[in-house]
């Protein structure tokens, strides 16, 4: 049914914010439109990829520099283009992500203060012209974005960060939908998850429409 | 004796050109002219460095693409300089390293064949003004090289490469030194190792002495 070069699709937002969950649901909906998906995430998204990760995530190197962790992200990033998005992408799927490169603006750029044209110097030496074709951005508040992590798990190396920081990354975040409202929808949230989901499916099969009537 | 800020050495070369006997040999000349020296290596020099040095040069990730192997050259590379050559030049040592960015060039350009312009933005994006005050490369031919080095160890993820790969090396290690002849001295390491290093030997005291004067 759909033809030629597949879509990619970035689901994107601070911790609790129910990524997964509708990742799924996202995942779901499309197949049932007979469309063939490749789900993956980052940092990791490859063997290698999930190496790089365990790196970044891990807490041996809690006094990382932050080029070094920017300079990984990107690394994990490159291989993961070459061995699932683009091929993905190639062969007609749709590629399915939880996080991209705008989470390296906002965590390592609004939470970690590197400048966003120093961010931009790396994205385009990695992707070229590769960016999404439409993001849906999770927003809610820190506060209860960490209540819905914090019953989940161990916090990982960015998760142990403080609610200020995470402030920086929701905000920087917000920020990119303002400036690319053609490609970032912020998608509240905060209410429950079939509520949420009745947003992002009207979102998905808009977008749906569109990408294989043309 | 030494005031300031200190001098960054690097020592460049091919698999099997003596790097490490003459790394050993270079401490002990500098360290009996009452020199600190910080001795380190790429990639790695630190933790995670090190870390990444083995993602680099073990056979897990055989199909690494190349792009992703200098952007984890180039994160080693930029936590090395935060935890170790920035604070050892800060502290007035001399640090002496086993490798920098030539190998970059030479490595990932000459033996992979990326860009040099798109090495040059990484290499800016990662060191601002941070260059090597003096490098010494060991130039031998590449068969020699190999023939040195194969007696030692198994062979690493980049010394399985053919010998094609590390003619490029060579002659990209050349073309930098011919570029920049004032920073890149040629050390022929084909003969006996005392022989060489009475040619390193006269080197590094003219740069001692212009150093230590200036």
């Amino acid at each position: 049914m759909v033809q030629g070069r597949g879509k990619f699709i970035t689901v994107e937002g601070i911790e609790g914010a129910g990524k997964s969950s509708n990742l799924d649901f996202m995942q779901q909906l499309l197949e049932a439109q007979g469309i063939s998906v490749v789900r993956t995430r980052e940092p990791g998204g490859t063997a290698l990829g999930e190496e790089i990760r365990k790196l970044l995530l891990g807490h041996r190197h809690t006094g990382m520099s932050r080029d070094t962790e920017l300079l990984l992200m990107f690394g994990a990033r490159a291989e993961h283009i070459a061995r699932v998005i683009e091929p993905g992408l190639a062969s007609g799927a749709w590629v399915l992500c939880d996080r991209f490169t705008d989470a390296s603006y906002a965590y390592q750029g609004g939470g970690r203060g590197i400048d966003r044209e120093r961010i931009r110097v790396l994205e385009t030496w990695v992707q070229g012209s590769l960016r999404p074709d439409i993001t849906l951005l999770l927003d809610l508040p820190v506060a209860d974005g960490l209540m819905r992590a914090g019953k989940r798990s161990e916090p990982d190396r960015f998760e142990r960060e403080k609610e200020s920081f995470f402030n920086r990354v929701r905000n920087c975040y917000l920020e990119i939908a303002r400036a690319s409202p053609e490609r970032v929808h912020v998608i509240d949230a905060t209410p429950r998850l079939p509520d949420v989901q009745v947003h992002i499916e009207q979102l998905l099969r808009e977008f749906i429409q569109v990408s294989t009537r043309a």
